[in-house]
């Protein structure tokens, strides 16, 4: 009768959905893929008699977190080169290693090596931004975790891209392959205003209203790219595509580390979500997002962790504490409150990425993707706030447990969809070539 | 011939003297408590070929993290009141909790508590700045790590102490009953400028020089503060610090978040030492530390995690990326680089407490002060950088094993000087009391 039907019960539990709410010692019901039930332990031990319970006594239970902006294949890249000038950094290092080791096969194995550490750090669904897609896509579906992959977009060739078109047919293909694909979710990556231009950007447009998908760019990441744009248009990149109706609901503005009132309010009319993207905008010397003006606007905040090579790791729980640091520094210590992290880590991304309808939250009818915190640390002792200790107190490693679509993909931290020992040895070779291929240039 | 000898081979050393240096496959030699050689493995194999070799294959080994600013006992207030303004925080939650359950067993607790975490950190040396500190004494000598620990000292009684003569009667015992510890040294803890006055300042000054030991206060945490002392006396708390000779080369200056020009040069010329405590900062919106200019005045500038309250981790790793990134925000991305947060972490700390001969670096002659971070993550692959990936990709959860005086007090994560279900026992106890002392009051 109950074949299908799993029985978690957790010391706590935090369904985002209602707001500001923590569960003590309920069950969650899943059937298939889908949550069903969310209710008192005691009554669920009634109610579902015949089902063996799995007890998380000393766990937080959560949505899976949601990074909505990487680029996960630069893991590869992770740790090569910092400390650097951006231009020094992209010039020398990043740019002439892509250029001699992209390939298929290596997009394939960073991806992989990147997902390894996304679920071990919680998060069960993605927003990517890189190329060679259907690579990204064999990585994620091996992987099991939800994924909104983009095949970036530039109005010029690229080494590895012969021309222009190239993009174009990649993005297609993407959409054509996974219109009903339960783990990837198709997007639309223009790189940027100052690699694109209004050709593309009307193309990117247009596709994105006929296929109802998102379009996922980098926006107002540095002061120098929006002066530069507005030295060249007379306005900024945000002013532009909104005049030009660029700008609609279904649109991830990453970065935002510059921002008008006038910008915010264009965003906010056209129902824009931001990835804030807070330890890459630190570490590249971007700029401080301005959360309170967004807020101000009501204007939907996700978070990203941007590429392992400007970050340096994908840890988002890490991420949200980073997040409120600097949302405190700039605006008083009540700026970013823990439940604001906690809804920037889990529905403000599902909203952002066109998924809320699916995951986001721990509410009845939505799929089951989920994780476990433990929260059995003297670090995290005494409790005198659940939450407050997920996203002041804790470290990643404290996430055990993850499920995608109700089925299990990390059990005790072992990560049970991909082989570790593997990873390793296809990231060693792979360090081995990227390595030559800078002493080369 | 080699009874007292250990041999430990790792496959990274990180000696931080000579600077940027990084050894492979290197062996340190230990007698008793003292590093006595550090050489490459196969000469230790022949030279000290008696002895057994502990081999450390995936670990980097590096000097113990050095925490030069907390309040270790305020873990039993982490997480109790976040997202609060500064004056409510104090208020309605620290002030009347602390009025209601401070005591020499609480502060035992509660420090016991908070060096569990910082054992768990790779923290071997604490620098405490709060009260009752024959508790606090007992609890550092029982977990077996070094600590600087002053008894703070206001211009006002304070519920749980009588007089101010009080203050000094402590501090004096402090400096009498530990004149020579191996793990207790003594130290001055006048709170702050606005809670002392010239008497007060006068007689730490000349304690401090006639016992030779550090001062230690909380200097410039807030503008309002400065503004404040401004108005009352015409010249910020450092001006007037240092017009009446209170600066000197024994003295810890905590936070400084606002400092000018001139004050940096008044600290660089008394040879005064900052306490950074990024994190702290942030969470509390106190300001941004300005560290390209503390380092253009050559000032010695260590790390702290301020009180768990605050912050809420004593995790002196995260701390040293978050002073790395904050300072890469505000000055660009070579800020702060990894050599630099390392030498933070370790021989900057030992400077402040004036403890550089015996610790804060792995050379011949100092003491066996020193921690073990497993890199075997696939978090921290490739390895194009070991010091990156200690700085900017590992978590404090990757440090296995911690010796202080050349004893283990860390093995695989366990700590072995400490009781942890006991300590949990009594944590959760205080929290009880904690909680009914606020919802009394």
């Amino acid at each position: 009768m109950f074949s299908n039907i799993q029985a978690i019960t957790a010391r706590w539990i935090i369904p985002i959905i209602p707001a500001k709410t923590i569960l003590e010692n309920y069950t969650l019901i899943i059937d298939n893929d889908c949550i069903i039930d969310l209710l008192p332990r005691d009554i669920a031990m009634n109610k579902y008699s015949g089902i063996e319970l799995e007890e998380f006594e000393t766990h937080v239970l959560m949505p899976g977190l949601i990074n909505t902006h990487t680029h996960l294949a630069m893991n590869l890249f992770k740790g090569m080169a910092d400390d650097l000038e951006l231009e020094d950094w992209l010039q020398n290092y990043i740019w002439p290693a892509e250029s001699a080791t992209l390939s298929h096969k290596m997009v394939e194995d960073g991806t992989t090596l990147a997902l390894f550490e996304s679920i071990q750090s919680g998060v069960t669904c993605v927003n990517d931004h890189y190329f060679f897609s259907e690579a990204v896509s064999k990585a994620v579906i091996k992987a099991g975790v939800r994924a909104r992959i983009s095949h970036c977009i530039f109005s010029f060739p690229l080494p590895w891209i012969d021309d222009v078109e190239t993009y174009f047919e990649q993005s297609n293909k993407l959409i054509n392959d996974y219109k009903s694909n339960p783990y990837i979710y198709p997007c639309l990556g223009p790189h940027a205003p100052y690699t694109t231009d209004d050709e593309i950007m009307d193309k990117v447009t247009s596709l994105s209203q006929k296929h109802d998908i998102p379009v996922h760019i980098h926006l107002h990441e540095t002061k120098k790219e929006v002066d530069d744009f507005i030295k060249d248009k007379g306005k900024s990149p945000v002013a532009y595509f909104h005049e030009k109706k660029w700008l609609h609901n279904n649109f991830i503005a990453v970065h935002m580390t510059q921002m008008t009132e006038a910008e915010a309010e264009m965003l906010s009319q056209n129902n824009v979500s931001i990835a804030h993207c807070p330890e890459s905008n630190m570490k590249l010397s971007s700029g401080a997002f301005n959360w309170e003006l967004a807020n101000k606007y009501n204007i939907n905040v996700s978070l990203g962790t941007d590429g392992a090579a400007s970050n340096n790791d994908l840890d988002m729980l890490g991420e949200s504490k980073s997040a409120s640091f600097l949302a405190k520094l700039q605006f008083g210590p009540k700026s970013l409150n823990v439940f604001e992290a906690l809804e920037m880590l889990t529905i403000n991304g599902a909203k952002a990425l066109k998924l809320e309808d699916e995951i986001g939250s721990l509410e009845i009818g939505k799929k089951a993707d989920f994780i476990a915190i433990n929260m059995d640390s003297l670090d995290c002792e005494p409790i005198y706030n659940i939450a407050s200790q997920v996203i002041f107190a804790s470290t990643r490693n404290q996430i055990t447990d993850s499920w995608v679509h109700g089925k299990r993909i990390m059990k005790d931290r072992n990560v049970l969809t991909l082989n570790e020992e593997q990873i390793r040895a296809q990231t060693q070779l792979w360090q081995k070539k990227i390595i030559d291929s800078i002493n080369q240039k």
